[in-house]
């Protein structure tokens, strides 16, 4: 745990500089616009500890695989997001002493995210080794607007000195990923061009060949005039810059500005990324700084707009909360369906900058209610594109006859993480594929999804389950061997709850989604049933058997499920009873005990009961809950938001709440000790999650909207937008009462606890505290 | 499977040259000492496929693990045999031309492994591409007299040209590991010097700081009488060397003598080493080659004498034993307790080279029987000496007290594998070393052994079972969850049925063993109850109540011991209804579908009836075997000589010869298509076991050796020798009977059939086949 950001409602703020804290501080201040993404590295040298991250949407690597004995099967690679050439170097001399932050007294050091208007600034007084005092105050953004593009204001003042001042802006392709499996380097030069004021570079990836051009412009202003001093071309293997010299004076602002653009071949034809480049480059310099800025908080205004949650009585909880809405809005912006949502977004290396299952199970209810059905449909097309490489990666295992497996790790479609116990295990994942198509479904009314695409998946994926039980004879039921759950914390057992109800689950959609399918668009479920080869009679009869004679372990004496065979063979002990000295237990247990022990990771049988809590009743709900909480460490990201959510619909507000401020400020309060990774993107929606599902009580049965609302205890009020099917919904939660306005045209039909409400465009119901509780 | 082996009884013959088959036969053709061992690559350069290796006995290096995510408790490094400098190197140049087979036409190619005077010998006719034809003719071996030193006598015969040969013999450090894991060069100069006709090169190891001292010395013959031409010394970075060029005349023979040593800092002070080397390099030079060849012979006459088993009527079961007893004599000598049997030996990288289980669960038997039993105790002290290490290894887990958890694969006693399901969970290791401690007393009688060494070893390996298990409330019995079994196409099951019965069973035994030291010992008893703080009470309380409530997997419907819990929930398919093209499972199947079929590496539930196979009446035996077996697909060269045994004494001769013949000539006709990567050791000693216990039913009971022979019908007789407690007994077993000879002056109770025999001193006894019978 840390506290060093300050608590402020609409900024993340760090004051004065330590060292030990700024990869932590890279993180938490990056800044990204869905199609790169900037660690908040520094623009000028540093020499003391950083990762340097530059991260380019889509553009990836394949790492050889490392594993000590490689097995048939085993992925080959590791896809891993690149670090990309450096595009906000300025390099600042002084004489001839290079401004290093490390070799430097500091003061006045503020960095200062804001997240209203989506730029990242930062100050300091900087005195060097010589004694020359200088003060820097810079600010940069990625443009929302112009997605290639980002700017730079890079502002210096000589406080001591009159000097020679050397002014470097570069672009520095030679760079590197701190996790690359064999200390390789990942780019290759193509081609590269310095001019007066302007350079550009264009890389490759090796074996990928994806080539990413990046260029800039820059202008240095004296008091705010453009300077006249020449702009010296400079180019070295991998590098291209300009360089300035002036005589700058004590007291005198010299102030770069700076525009760059990345461009990649996943968007350009090779042959013109170089000039589509330029054009970028050119009009970000044409348009100018402030223009682009005032155009950056005008879009996040309406971003905000549509997706702020309100809190009020709890600023801690406000900063938390919209840090998280921010980041989810600067990693993926559901305009591209080839794009997808890593786990460490735009702001690390970590996991490998891939699609998880974790877009599924908890961003996509985000994004559903956020923004337009489109950026969800994306997200689903982005796995029906990878339909055909999900079915190879099932052939690889031995599947057949166009079973899916999705990869639990993926860049393009293929397989590519490195642990046969999560690659060819932990398989739950082709469950909350399926879930994922129901959800969007359920959320948007758009049926018509199933027909043009999502059958398919379905029918792929229902195959697999088909296959990958089999029967046993001993139980005369149909059995899962080999899996992984959701919690991590196991690996390689039999029957995992979770795994085998969805799987069921899966097998049902799919037949469900045949009949109707079959029924809404005949022609269509013809040209998926020939696709597919789909033996009707014969598969749906199979499907049919499994359904019916699943094996579900469940232990009748406690009455709960069992989250797999032999769960209960373990040594009973309750999380709360651990030393916590040895939390989290990953830091400090060896993987063989916390194998063998009964903690669990994150939610396992609990993410089913979430998943599909309409087919359980309350107490059902309530006995596995109090079994399983009390043993789960929630040691992943995922785990506490689920839980809140739970814990908020079996009327237990304080437990939510707490588990609400495990997941909202895990990140700017370094809770596990691992921000300087890169943040918890995919957790920031279950920390939407539990506020919007958790404390409002949202659900959606029958097409029908319904909340059921608490405040807590700390909290005045909170408010959140909600859209649903054209309509845009305000909800307001406070002491008084709930208010739900409509600020759309279309007439929306809400439950608000036990009440049915029907809402004309633009009209509003308040339900008071009173007659709640009456 | 290749069949280009010659048979015949004494010698390993190739005939013409088959570059495809060149690191197979680099394999086949080792020579070694058991302090060195030498693949047979060629002592002139060759540039086609080749494993180059020169592999010096204790000499290691940790090279870093490669993993997919390290977790707590995995070992940080593997252990590495390492190809050292090379030795046997003699460049030779035909005017320009460099002799190197893979550009030459060979022709009247032959590679000979004399087993029964231990050496190799290799003879050509190459035409140069420039024409000139040349005839060689090579012998070298590793003595077994002088360890450390080795010879080449290398000639060359000018076929049709007079021309200028320069011949460089020389030793070559620049060497390096295939499988290293980063492509990293294990080994750095110390020192290099060369003279005349001799040069010295020392070497070291990274991180460990092992030093190697090569050193050689030669003569050049022309015709028989030593060459006066000058020996010009050659240096260059990691290389030492020494040219001659001389004006050969076609048709005169032109000998090297090159006599080497290779000498380790484990064996010598570091400063004293290169002084050492030198020794060794001049004794062997003035004892000459001839000489040392001839105490070579002799050397193995001793041993062929000893342990030789001699099969007629089937002259490639003949090649086979030998062969295998051939590779386990050079590969370990027994003298140093330092050392132990890496399961490759001395002719390959794989598996590190290190000490596996297989020592003590398939080598141990081999050495008690044709080796004073100082060589097995030399192997179990090798274990207690790290005692320590496996306490630490433990203790990286969380076990605590004093328990040991002896390594997977060691070099120092330090776990140095490299998968956590191996590692961590093939745990059943611990057992096999309590059990050769067993084994060792039950057959030399040496039961001082446990109060010097043994108790210590039993109390750490017992305190690990009593933490390792734990009580099921549900089960309401010790259970043992997250083990590996000895086959490992399972990982990660619960309560496998052979590691729970080998934890009982070493609790039982260290709780014998405490009590008889306690008898028979007291003041040693004393000593190690306070060395191991060992609390009597609790501790044998724990281990008496653990051994009352041991679960064990069964099936009372099928009267079979269960694998691992939920073993019937596997589609369960036999062995012999799989598709060959399919086998072996491991080339073809990915890992996922093997770990969830039925189908067994390796004897597993079938292994604890073979340790323990008094406490099982043969009816449960014959049930076990007949359910296993047929699941079971020996894809560890470790499986059929037990399965062998056990269809011995089931009295199923036909299936026990089969299983003998799958492992006797395994390497000889490559039946893995491995053999390339290095010879199968460690289960050559369960070839020898097949014959022994097998075929001959040796069993020792109450100190008592029992036999209980077949003759396989292929095969006129075969006859071998054992060593017991001080006797030497020699068995022949021929159509008319069995007969049996001491040929030691000590007196020996024999057991044969049902018979009971006294057998004085040089004296024997016949029992015809007809007497068998009746």
């Amino acid at each position: 745990m840390k506290h060093y950001i300050k608590v402020d409602e609409w900024n993340i703020i760090e004051e004065g500089f330590d060292p030990h804290l700024n990869k932590v501080s890279e993180s938490l201040f990056s800044i990204g616009n869905g199609r790169m993404g900037q660690r908040a590295n520094f623009e000028e040298a540093y020499s003391g500890e950083s990762l340097p991250g530059n991260y380019v949407a889509g553009v990836y690597y394949p790492d050889k695989t490392r594993v000590g004995w490689w097995k048939n099967g085993y992925p080959e690679y590791f896809a891993k997001v690149l670090n990309a050439a450096n595009w906000i170097g300025i390099d600042i001399r002084i004489n001839d002493e290079v401004l290093d932050l490390h070799n430097c007294t500091v003061r006045n050091f503020r960095r200062v995210l804001n997240m209203k208007a989506g730029y990242l600034e930062r100050s300091f007084t900087a005195t060097l080794p010589s004694g020359k005092q200088l003060q820097v105050h810079t600010q940069r953004f990625c443009s929302i607007v112009d997605d290639e593009a980002g700017a730079i204001r890079y502002a210096i003042t000589p406080i001591n000195f009159d000097g020679q001042l050397t002014i470097t802006p570069f672009i520095d392709g030679d760079v590197k990923n701190q996790d690359a499996n064999y200390d390789e380097k990942f780019w290759e030069e193509v081609q590269r061009e310095a001019m007066e004021g302007a350079a550009y570079l264009t890389m490759r990836t090796k074996k990928t060949g994806f080539e990413v051009c990046t260029g800039m412009r820059f202008q240095v202003y004296r008091d705010g005039l453009p300077s006249e001093s020449p702009m010296l071309p400079v180019e070295a293997e991998k590098y291209v810059a300009s360089r300035v010299v002036l005589s700058a004076r004590s007291g005198e602002e010299i102030m770069i500005l700076k525009y760059a653009a990345n461009l990649s071949s996943e968007n350009h034809a090779k042959d013109a990324l170089k000039s589509a480049c330029h054009q970028v480059v050119e009009q970000a310099f044409i348009k100018g700084f402030d223009q682009m800025l005032q155009e950056q908080a005008a879009a996040w205004a309406h971003k905000w707009e549509e997706s702020d949650i309100v809190i009020s009585g709890d600023a801690a909880a406000q900063q938390g909360i919209r840090f998280n809405i921010f980041q989810l809005h600067q990693t993926y912006t559901g305009e591209d369906a080839r794009l997808n949502i890593g786990p460490k977004g735009f702001t690390g290396e970590k996991y490998g900058g891939a699609a998880y299952w974790d877009t599924e199970a908890y961003c996509i209810p985000f994004y559903l209610a956020t923004a337009d059905p489109q950026v969800a449909r994306n997200l689903l097309l982005y796995r029906y594109r990878h339909l055909p490489k999900a079915i190879e990666n099932a052939a690889k295992l031995g599947f057949t006859h166009g079973a899916a497996l999705y990869p639990m790790v993926t860049m393009n479609g293929e397989e590519c993480h490195n642990e046969w116990e999560i690659t060819f295990e932990e398989i739950h994942r082709n469950g909350a594929i399926a879930f994922a198509i129901f959800n969007y479904i359920r959320y948007t009314g758009d049926a018509l999804y199933l027909a043009d695409h999502g059958l398919e998946v379905l029918i792929a994926v229902a195959r697999f389950w088909a296959q990958r039980v089999n029967w046993s004879q001993d139980r005369e039921r149909y059995v899962m061997l080999g899996v992984t759950g959701p919690n991590e914390y196991e690996n390689n057992v039999n029957n995992n709850w979770y795994t085998n109800t969805m799987a069921a689950w899966c097998l049902e959609y799919a037949l469900e989604a045949l009949e109707q399918v079959q029924r809404q668009a005949p022609d269509k479920y013809m040209e998926v049933i020939m696709r597919t080869y789909f033996r009707e009679q014969d598969e749906m009869a199979k499907w049919r058997h499994i359904i019916s004679h699943m094996y579900y372990p469940a232990d009748e004496t406690l009455g709960v499920f069992l989250q797999q065979d032999g769960y209960l063979d373990k040594e009973q002990v309750l999380a709360r009873d651990l030393d916590p000295a040895q939390r989290p237990l990953n830091q400090h247990w060896s993987w063989d005990r916390i194998l063998r022990s009964c903690f669990i990771k994150q939610a396992d049988v609990l993410q089913g009961l979430y998943f599909l809590e309409d087919r359980f009743d309350e107490e059902t709900l309530r006995r596995n809950f109090d079994f399983y909480e009390p043993r789960t460490v929630h040691e992943s990201s995922l785990s506490p938001c689920v839980h809140a959510i739970l814990a908020a619909k079996l009327g237990d507000e304080q437990r939510a709440y707490e588990f609400y401020l495990r997941t909202s400020r895990l990140d700017l309060d370094d809770y596990n000790n691992d921000t300087e990774d890169g943040l918890h993107i995919t957790s920031m929606a279950g920390t939407w999650m539990s506020v919007v599902e958790g404390f409002a009580g949202m659900r959606v049965r029958n097409g029908r909207l319904s909340f059921a609302p608490f405040l807590p205890a700390k909290w005045q009020s909170f408010a959140f937008k909600i859209r649903f099917r054209g309509a845009l919904l305000k909800i307001s939660v406070d002491k008084r009462g709930v208010q739900l306005v409509n600020r759309s045209d279309r007439e929306i039909n809400v439950t608000l606890y036990n009440g049915e409400f029907t809402l004309k465009g633009q009209s509003q119901v308040f339900v008071s505290s009173e007659g709640i509780k009456a």
